[in-house]
């Protein structure tokens, strides 16, 4: 709560944040908040979840073009408590808990202006160098970016709002309706919850295939038609296309790869129909071997997909009617010591069965 | 013209046609028309251009998945003058220039009804097997696909309205307007049309790309902003796109690849701005090496085009008016004789300054 | 069922149809089918409900622009069982179960041909002067248009995805999704199965207005977030766009006018939201009076909804997956004797608590 | 220039603008920039145009529901010089001429984030009360809103990038393109940039219908291919359809009502083809009785038009390169005295030969 118009830092009470450091180093260190903008709020952090590019960063300090130079707070999937507010904050008051969209575009560039903040050339993200992320006692973000949760939403699902707009601006972008059959490749965190959200946007019928059988199992639970279990071979793609087909007893209307390997890229070119659309979520392979013109020959159209824009609103609503139960996917809980931070980033790195690893501040 | 009603057929004048054969072997045959539905019209054939796609049928006896099991009239560029009609024609007569659309849709599937009757799988098209061509004196055809030409159009540029159809739906399919600016892989003759097309759909910067100096002092003179000589090499990718930067003076909207390879596409998707698309035209590699994911990042749509649908009407517009000039394209013109029909398609295949080789029957 | 290749009406049984013959007037008369083409089947008709067009006719001879000339059987919300299939067809056989799209387009023009065949200017539909309706023991039509119903979903189910497609189509239009609060105007039955599609289709909120409390009361039971009782007097809009809003809890961002009049259309413009739709669909006022330039100040558009296209097939998936239920929309039934068609239709046009008049043949 | 950091206002010569004062009552006085923030550039004002609602303004001191209840400055179509750049400002330099985008939107309500800032509820806009507009020596503005001119492209033009911002904003809500006839409801400034507009989006025929004959004549001169003179009474609807019609020789694609009258609303309702689209760009009256259920049901949309989004990179280019001639346009030229202001505005508002009225400071 804010007293007396002082943050609780200015009294002395640092505070702490999980710093990548170095390689595969992460340490809990002080971390100096910014100045609170007319138009910022300070949030008290309590939910923070790991996702795989947090994991990517601590083992290779690195991801695509985003280099690790400096040391940097770490993580972006996250929901807290407002303590403070700036001076030309409407909406918000300290006490509300609200999840928070973690990327400020610039409002500049043309891409920003005509709605596309998403792919902003300019946009500072938690957690992507150089800027610092949201796995911290405390942050400072600008308060548009904070949406306040219903009271039957926890603070940890609020985190998960950021996973689960990957999968929700998926499916604004592959159009998904009651009318459109789908099919997922993969059953990690993101294919999982783009299984979900497909169903929320009303696709009749989900399969999801995956080569883990127990990733496949939840995709199961979760609520897909079907699941197929795949091999890591080229050749057998004609097969698995056929046993897709009969699983879903329709024709593929939209297919979303949340693996981004040649192969699965491959089984989704080949599966979708005429005119349907191929969406590209998952970043595995920079480079892939892919038949692209008989796709191209049947208009079926792949459609890159990168984070999400205004999608919070959404992700709320779709918790709170219950059209959307995310809380199966967290499987591991953390609290904040050094400790715990190294476990659960271990935790999350090893596979196995953990899907959503949480912090709990 | 229609004689009392009676064709020139059934006065005993055999309607002659060019057969494929056998592998690398036409001949002019007799070919026996179709009786006149109450919706169809006898055209009689006048100018009729030479696709790749009908040589490469004449040296492979295949494309893609369609297979030559039976000789087979070939040729599907046409234009001609309508000689009779069907008893519920009603907006064409016998003397009118009429230009053909070559594919007959069976209306009755799903995309049929959603208006890609382009993918239509059960779709009747001139010269791809098992349907005959137009390369003939006569064809019947339905009347609807029959579309007159004004006085300031000539048959030839009628036929060559099937090409120019690809570019005007690809153009389409790219959303070209006057704030796109263009990029176009290939200066072939479906490069070429796509640089005619791009044009008269307003973009304001086109720039060209092919490893032929020779074509691309054609797309110069044809109104490409910029032309850029590309190796083969994949390696060399990182400086053309450079250089096609430079020569833009802007960003890639749009990109059109009119060749098809994994060195064409690669290219395209990694000039191409962040938002904009690469519209896949040519079929030439089935399966190709590519970067896509970094594309998909930048939300670079791959936009699959095939063939073209509902574009007769803009493409006479478009001649008629004068916005686009296609006359330049024709370099070779043959007559219908056996001899000369094995010459004209000799020339075709045989590359060098020939661009599109048309017969005047 | 066909009986070795003869249909029934060819054995002597002469089949019977409700005849519009007068102001007024229906008569059950013998109704001669049209020999059956290759596409064609023969479909013995087994449910018909009643639509307010029907009853317009029946009052006053004409609707809109279509008059009456000459009688005419009426209805066209229908299902039925294939009785006899025509050489060509290959996914129908006698016995089927089949509910009946009532349009044909003429696939000539511009409009079917870009998939729009709604609004075909030389559609031949069901019951609309000059073409005969299916208020009939028999009728043939094409095998395109008849859709198999699967076991979970009864004929009179499929003889309302006639009113049904209205609705799903006005949601495309509308483009409807679980981001998409809506309102709908009037509480008939296109109100009412808009209010169904709608949810079908995500709607999180919906608002239901009507002038009528018992109808108000079954699009409450019907699933209505909150229903506003309005009055027919254009002074009370402010006010009831303020109880609107209020019972929303959110913004308008699509509204559906199922009535079509100056008020209903007045109070939709007013309340709909910067950047949101209004959807017309009833075709009440022919002429209105309505607030456009602030709505279109805020770039609200107005989204003219005809009939539908290409809804079949989503419609029988909704109700076999039970994500709608019109059963309840049934509120009296008749058999098909010339007493009970005066009957029924009076009924339907008696206003009260009929919302669905169905017959059983 | 820029003088060693320090601006001209601060050395003492006082930044002078045109205040609307009263009714009817324009003063040039003293106009106190605001701070210079580090993402703004002060310009030194050289060409603003007078634009109607700037006359309503100071006729009626309203537009709307906008009222002027304190002083303000007035204008904002509007070219300058740099004179002054923010610390942060990258793209421009003291001396660059630019053109000014005159609203500012919030970037943080829902409208801006997707891209539709012109709808946002909160944005400042040059001269809308209660915001200082531009009609002054010297102005303080955001960089990312002043666009630099090619050397071709003269100051003049750029102010009048403003007006047509507008055309080009519906020409982009009205999808405009080589295929679409094009129909302009009014021959004032903004329907004849709506012509110049649609001509350069591609329009192969577009009408103009005025009821002022020396209007049609200058809509004629800049393109129009055909002018229809119309009268006030809406009885005379269906004869001008009719002469609409045959002077277009073609169905028409899309209308714009830059009047916003019931009589050219209706009118451009009935003429306008199935599946066409009407564009309302000009608010004229604030009811409407108009025949929408007609248009509805041949599915013809009613398209809000307001302001504009992201248009002036386009603008620019369409004047650098010839596309749009705005020139012509300028009917009259005023300096900026007091005397000259009063004049200005006087001839602006009379009617007469009057175009667009411009200011040289």
């Amino acid at each position: 709560m804010s007293k007396g118009g002082k943050s609780d830092q200015e009294e002395g009470e640092e505070n702490m944040a999980a710093w990548l450091v170095g390689l595969n180093t992460l340490k809990i260190q002080p971390f100096k908040l910014p100045p609170l903008g007319p138009h910022d709020v300070r949030v008290g952090m309590k939910a923070v979840g790991i996702c795989g590019s947090d994991v990517h960063f601590l083992k290779a300090l690195r991801l695509a073009d985003y280099v690790v130079k400096e040391p940097m707070v770490i993580g972006h999937e996250c929901a807290g408590i407002i303590e403070e507010t700036g001076s030309e904050v409407k909406d918000l008051v300290p006490g509300d808990r609200v999840t928070l969209e973690p990327g400020i575009g610039c409002w500049r560039c043309d891409l920003c202006k005509e709605g596309r903040y998403n792919i902003c050339p300019d946009m500072k993200f938690f957690g992507l160098p150089p800027f610092h992320g949201s796995l911290a006692r405390q942050i400072v973000h600008p308060a548009y970016l904070c949406f306040k949760l219903p009271d039957n939403v926890s603070l940890e699902e609020g985190a998960l709002c950021e996973p689960l707009s990957v999968a929700v601006h998926a499916c604004r972008r592959g159009n998904i309706s009651p009318e459109t059959n789908v099919l997922v490749m993969g059953a990690g965190p993101i294919g999982l919850v783009t299984l979900l959200a497909a169903r929320a946007f009303g696709a009749p019928r989900i399969v999801t295939v995956d080569v883990d059988g127990n990733r496949l199992s939840v995709a199961k639970e979760l609520g897909a038609d079907g699941v197929v279990e795949a091999s890591t071979n080229m050749q057998d793609i004609p097969k698995e296309v056929e046993t897709i087909c009969n699983m879903m007893g329709a024709k593929v209307d939209v297919s979303f790869d949340c693996a981004g390997l040649s192969k699965t890229m491959s089984t989704a070119l080949s599966v979708t129909r005429a005119g349907g659309k191929v969406c590209l979520v998952g970043l595995g392979h920079n480079e892939m071997t892919v038949p692209l013109t008989p796709a191209a020959a049947r208009e079926v159209d792949v459609i890159g997909v990168f984070r999400y824009k205004n999608t919070w609103p959404l992700c709320i609503e779709l918790l709170r009617s219950g059209k959307i139960d995310v809380k199966p996917l967290i499987t591991h809980r953390f609290g904040f010591s050094q400790k715990e931070i190294e476990e659960a980033f271990e935790t999350s790195a090893g596979g196995g069965s953990a899907i959503k690893v949480m912090f709990n501040l």
